[in-house]
């Protein structure tokens, strides 16, 4: 029996969303209707540095989750085990009742900035609203299925701004974290991967898996007393037209890359064009400039040279500027160099190496009362940690140029115009606003946008395409300061006046009880 | 449809394991037996301290996969469809016709140091024989099962051993890496936790999960124009045997203890004993402090106190030692303090913050031919990278306390024995050797053992009190410097005489051709 899947359907929660659900049952608000957000509040940092900017995603594979997840007998029966300390059930039987019959996300509503798209600190990317145990359950499924996602895309979105475009080939999942590496490799192929190793997972996506092969192979052959050269060959054999041979078994320069020229030749005299190396150990620059001088000399510039070996994107920033700056000494153009390079980019992708963690929040905003709905909140010593009250809309202000300027926070029933000027409160600081004149603002766009009603997603689930080209827009239309890989720029996010009004004045209120 | 789940079958590979096997196909050497070693070169590392021992864990799950894991025909028609660079399809129908056949684990045979077992870089912990193909298609999904696991049980050992014994939570879930989250809050309850907040895993692994309420409870009331005070009196009514309050939702000294105290009184008088109260924010050690001092004054002396937020390994380590020099000033006895404390341990634990992967790799070492089985060895600019060749055994060293002293590895043909001195080899420096002399060691344990023939399990999965009864036992005959949190000794990973000299005349021959 496997018991992995007992662990992923409805029970994949936290127990105290479970005994908060009784409590809400026994007072009788457990079918009101709550909302809550979902927001991060700090970009990931990765030690030395710190991302600018976020890239979203783990939306739709959250939603095929919600839509075919309901409790079972088996659940309940579980729950029905579970021994208060007194030695007492700690659900009863009716609570156990009800959730056998409600324990399902149909009356669960989702509005979400979408998939792929650009996200910064303190905006909801998901705002739930549904039966208040229902919603309230669905917090740790929620969070585990976009926290991780967004940290990989956005680190992927890294990796592949620092390859200036070049190909960027996901190999992480050996060392992913178990079944969470196919939703690593999803989202670096959203955010920034243009292919990945992982057969499943880009079977799902729609992605071509890529690979080649691995030292194995050479390794084989030299056990059975034959040579690197006969390995080259018997892939080369195999695979005419995908030749893209692993030359650091041995030596790299001393063996491989001959051997991978020697192959080469007889594949074009038979009449097909060889793909190029992969490099995996050594001084990456160094040897793709040796590799790129052999292999130019020999004819075949055309090639590709495929890097990888615990890179991330300072590894590759690395290694482009010593390209820049070494390649001419060895009469190689580093522009051509660079033009051919592919990057392989395993570990440090899949588990965003520096910062192994998103720290999402789904956050109680507000609660439907016969009279309307009423706003939570939540102090702490941290102001940063106060959640922004109340249900809310989200909009991302451009500016002249077209480039994002900032995203703003306001009540849901505001509305936020090009043709007026705007005032912006930071969202934690009393005195730092700034008031953006008529004109200053050439577009409003509502970010949220409804996904989900009644537990069935309300438009097809995208392609990883669709997903990428909003993430390239999104990104077009960033300043650079605010993309650069080190000390970017602060993305502005913001508070409208009446918004921050309400929010101070709940604090108040709360703080003089 | 949940894509996910086409992701974890038989195609939970890398593509190379397949083109590979193409080749192994083509070349009429697929079905050779082939030994592959799993193991990991070094601990992990989280920056300014290194670990000086690691958990095994992750092993009963992989051998789930295996026993349920076999190619379906989708997967073959998935495969059918790839293309390559000519546009031809990348796999051949003779090579995906035998995969069909033969695509599961069924000729596999594992050898392994069991779960929950301490281990150390270089040893293998998996030992893997099976035809050429299929084991190395496997490799991917072995060290995807094996290395995560292992590092988050390691961190969980360390955090434990921090705690001095207190009870310690896992509580990751929302922040882990999505699915993989399952396998990290099993790992941890084997490598240190006592329980886990995630309800599915605790379900599938026969550990009851705990929890209790989040701060949304408390902003509920608040909400609804009523007060924490309600908040509290409203769970302990429901839970009056299992109440531990959540007080730093408003304020940790002014509100939230005063009220839980108020309501442990109201608890007692109506015959209940409350069990007591979790902290979630601020100098965790500072308020641990003045809530004992609340707690005792008011005669709740033996209610627990629960700590959370951002806690790992050193965090606790900071709280004991704070507790320990502060808390006589404010009349509380630290012993006592210490004695009811237990630790909530999240996103630091599930993520390994620090040091988010494990190193772990999969490496040919011998394939038998017609006249036997011939070593495969890999040769590296990093001597440390080159694997030990051949079939082994391994065997673990206890000296004359009974204490681990040196895992040692050498040819499967060798015995290592207490009666007779041994010389032990460093694996990569040729000068450093130590020679135990007769009597020296009191114990030699032969660590691997078969659990896995003919892709089924030998034994049925142990119960995670087993899995933890291996680890304490491991961990009482660890030497006290090795088990340190910081600095910890270097334990010591050997070579006999015969293993090393096959292993330079290898790498000799190898740079020689």
């Amino acid at each position: 029996m496997y018991e992995a899947s007992l662990a992923e359907g409805f029970l994949f929660t936290d127990l105290y969303q479970l005994t908060m659900a009784q409590v809400y049952y026994r007072l009788g608000v457990h079918e009101q209707l709550a909302e809550f957000d979902y927001y991060f509040r700090s970009y990931p940092d990765y030690g030395k540095h710190q991302a600018g900017y976020a890239v979203n995603a783990g939306l739709e594979w959250l939603l095929d989750w919600i839509e075919t997840t309901h409790v079972t007998d088996v659940d309940i029966e579980h729950l029905a085990t579970l021994r208060s300390a007194s030695g007492d059930p700690l659900f009863a039987g009716d609570f156990l009742a009800w959730l056998r019959q409600n324990g399902d996300f149909s009356g669960i509503g989702i509005a979400a900035i979408p998939e792929g798209r650009v996200v910064h600190p303190n905006v909801p990317i998901a705002v739930v609203v549904g039966p208040l145990v229902i919603a309230q359950i669905l917090e740790t499924s929620l969070l585990n299925h976009l926290n991780y996602p967004t940290l990989i895309a956005t680190k992927a979105s890294r990796v592949h701004e620092a390859g200036s475009g070049r190909p960027v080939l996901e190999f992480g999942m050996r060392r992913g974290p178990e079944r969470g590496s196919n939703a690593g490799t999803r989202a670096a192929l959203i955010g920034g991967a243009d292919f990945s190793s992982n057969v499943g997972t880009s079977f799902a996506t729609g992605v071509p898996a890529k690979g080649t092969h691995a030292h194995s192979l050479i390794q084989l052959f030299l056990a059975k007393g034959e040579s690197e050269l006969d390995a080259f060959r018997a892939y080369a054999d195999v695979f005419p037209d995908d030749c893209l041979l692993l030359v650091d078994t041995i030596d790299t320069i001393e063996s491989g890359i001959p051997n991978a020229i020697t192959v080469f030749e007889e594949l074009r005299r038979s009449g097909h064009e060889p793909v190029g190396i992969r490099l995996d150990s050594g001084d990456l620059a160094y040897l793709a400039i040796q590799a790129a001088r052999m292999l130019n000399d020999a004819g075949f510039a055309d090639t590709s040279i495929v890097l990888s070996s615990n890179l991330d994107e300072l590894a590759i920033w690395q290694i482009v500027s010593q390209i820049r700056s070494e390649a001419p000494s060895y009469r190689v153009d580093p522009d051509h160099l660079i033009g051919r390079l592919s990057y392989g980019v395993g570990t440090r992708l899949i588990t965003s190496q520096g910062d192994a963690s998103l720290d999402g929040v789904y956050k109680l905003v507000a609660i439907e009362e016969p009279s309307g709905w009423r706003p939570a909140i939540k102090v702490s010593e941290s102001q940063a940690k106060i959640p922004n009250p109340g249900r809310k809309q989200v909009w991302r202000l451009y500016d002249a140029r077209g480039t994002a300027t900032a995203d703003v926070l306001g009540r849901a029933d505001e509305t936020i115009e090009t043709g007026r000027p705007i005032t912006l409160h930071h969202p934690v600081i009393p005195t730092s606003m700034r008031r953006l004149p008529e004109g200053a603002v050439s577009e409003v766009e509502v970010l949220p946008v409804p996904v989900m009603a009644n537990g069935r997603r309300l438009e097809q689930s995208p392609t990883i395409d669709e997903l990428r080209r909003r993430r390239s827009a999104d990104l077009e239309r960033l300043d650079p300061g605010v993309r650069r890989l080190i000390n970017p720029h602060v993305y502005h996010v913001s508070l409208t006046d009446n918004l921050w009004d309400m929010k101070i004045g709940m604090v108040r209120r709360l703080m003089g009880q």
